[in-house]
């Protein structure tokens, strides 16, 4: 458990950079409150604006991210009194049409209720991201759908969710959702809210014959946001897509959609040797097409380059501003696929994560699709031990 | 000045890594004698074996480069006693013939006296490679050539060299060598020793036409190979080429030779806009150009799958060793191109950098080629100081 000492600092730090950042008085006397706060309760609340603004330096300060540079126009929904199964699902789908905004995908953020100290999340979301698709595992071990996504669907099952009784390659996952009162609960997506594009290629009319397609929201729900000592590990997050991540990763990685060798096959390539470098034109073409598909069906999707660009010019920004550009290169250069090209190359960044920040969580179901301890039997746990 | 102590300390790390790895008897016979030589001199000298592993060890750990898998294949040609320009040069003819090898490159280092202590080298080779086309820079500010080249050009000609009367893009440069006895010298590289292969591409025949080739030997010579406290900046090394580095580094960037937009011309792609990918398209084809033409002319180089993989066997070999793999995580993935393709991403290295290994020296010369302290210089004064 966290010590009281330890979050007052983390909790100081914080109120000093938005005061700071933002040229706000009252410092003193907002400090002297939260840490009263932190020594009776070994947590404190944040007010409207504090998380607003929270939220949006987790954001600047997330090491993996490459389109930092819109971090301040994050749309921050306080959601902190929304504590049932019910209205979180109703706020996640009201959630998807904020981001999506019509196709002009807007970055939002909701924010539940803040974890419990030294017990753990009031509520948590099993999915990764809140659209996805289905990996359906098949008698002979093979998947239809996305790999991924196989301990999900069966965690889906599991609490009695039925699959299409015709399963395809773009099955919808539900939601699933718990509470500290309330067990795992399955609860469909409401399939109106999620666009989706079918991918078709400008020169390569059979393309469209592959039945391809992606959605257009990336939500990512299973990561905690960090404010000043406090975690929000129920507080669900979306910009939108860079291309790469649908066409080099979902579509391209072996371990995902695989479809490399058949696009190859598409396209005539040589594909006996791998010196022909039938993979990058493979995947050359599978990018082309996601970057047109968008474009064509309006959704906003990023290229490399312009990204690429945009984060220097943060970089930039930041550096005037005085503060460190934290980065994981790994992250923001493969996040851009062909990184030789790019400008986010050969340059280094300030490994360390500050706080305010988002970090990963444990998946909470095991690979065959099991919780070990539900939320539920978490608090109640701590709710005898504190009789 | 490097403290005795220091060097001794280094000097017995090495030792005893040279006589575990290799099961050899009687180091403490060897750490004691290494001792008294560094209290006396200042330095020791490495026995012919130690010098062959160090400089096969330097490899092994060498951060940045991703065939390591090779290192204990590594050709050692321990050149030590020469030390006149003549000689070097000589010797340097004489390893652009080992390494090539045909056409079938084979790894070499060439090992020139060491650096003498608290003073410098006794011999510096002034280019990066001992193969590299002239930067001729025209008076309307632009390049003909390698614009990477242009200061080293420069510097070839303050020193009384003359280019071409006909300047071209692929030109050699010629050597600059100096030792701690003579001034800097101008040689001529001996052109029938040096391999070069014109591009052409397997489907788009008009590639050809762009009358674009490249050298089969990568040779750098601006490194310091440090072994067990000892500093060898005169140690010009090679392995094989990369496709990446000729196709996507030297003909691709934009600070090289630039080659993508003529060769999107020549594929027709429309380059109005970046979410086409033609820079990608382009530099494709030019990886597939390079590829092709290395294997149609019978010289070796590595496509970026199979190195990948060979990287992953040596990080497997390393760690069954029990040795950590060291690596700089950018150059790694960077140097092969398509970097979310390969094998190598999302893996994290040890990003110390231990010793033996292969160090970055300072440019010789300026930006407008004129060099500060010449050798001879520097080992005069200290000289008299000594005195």
């Amino acid at each position: 458990m966290e010590r009281a000492e330890d979050i007052a600092a983390e909790a100081a730090e914080f109120l000093e950079l938005y005061h700071g950042e933002r040229r706000l008085p009252g410092l003193a006397a907002r400090l002297a409150e939260a840490r009263e706060e932190i020594a009776l309760t070994g947590s404190y609340r944040h007010t409207r604006d504090e998380l607003v603004y929270g939220a949006k330096v987790a954001w600047r300060q997330s090491v993996r991210c490459v389109g930092r540079i819109r971090w301040a126009g994050l749309k921050v929904r306080d959601r902190r009194h929304v504590t049932t199964v019910a209205g979180i699902a109703q706020e996640l789908a009201a959630h998807l049409a904020a981001g999506d905004n019509g196709g002009r995908i807007q970055s939002v953020v909701t924010v539940f209720a803040p974890d419990r100290p030294g017990v753990g999340p009031r509520a948590r979301i099993w999915n990764d991201q809140l659209i996805r698709y289905c990996g359906h595992r098949r008698d002979d071990g093979s998947v239809l759908g996305d790999p991924a996504q196989v301990g999900m669907t069966e965690a889906a099952r599991r609490l009695g969710w039925r699959p299409p009784p015709v399963p395809g390659r773009f099955d919808l996952l539900p939601w699933v959702i718990e509470t500290a009162q309330e067990q795992p609960t399955v609860v469909s997506v409401p399939r109106e809210l999620v666009r989706e594009v079918a991918l078709s290629h400008p020169e390569h009319p059979w393309f469209a014959d592959l039945m391809l397609r992606w959605h257009a929201l990336p939500v990512i729900s299973n990561m905690r946001l960090r404010i000043g000592g406090v975690d929000y590990s129920c507080a669900p997050f979306n910009g939108h897509y860079l291309g790469d991540e649908i066409g080099t990763r979902n579509m391209g990685d072996r371990d995902r959609y695989d479809q490399l060798r058949v696009v190859a096959a598409g396209l005539g390539l040589d594909t006996s040797r791998e010196d022909t470098l039938w993979r990058e034109h493979a995947v050359l073409v599978i990018n082309q097409a996601v970057l047109h598909s968008f474009k064509l069906a309006g959704v906003r999707v990023s290229d490399p380059h312009t990204e690429s660009e945009l984060f220097m010019k943060f970089c930039a920004q930041e550096e005037r501003a005085g503060r460190p550009v934290h980065g994981d290169w790994s992250w923001l250069n493969g996040s851009v696929g062909w990184a030789a090209l790019h400008a986010v190359h050969h340059r280094y960044y300030d490994t360390a994560v500050p706080n305010p920040n988002i970090w990963p969580t444990d998946r909470v179901y095991d690979p065959s699709g099991v919780v070990k301890t539900t939320l539920r039997e978490r608090h109640d746990t701590a709710r005898v031990q504190e009789d």
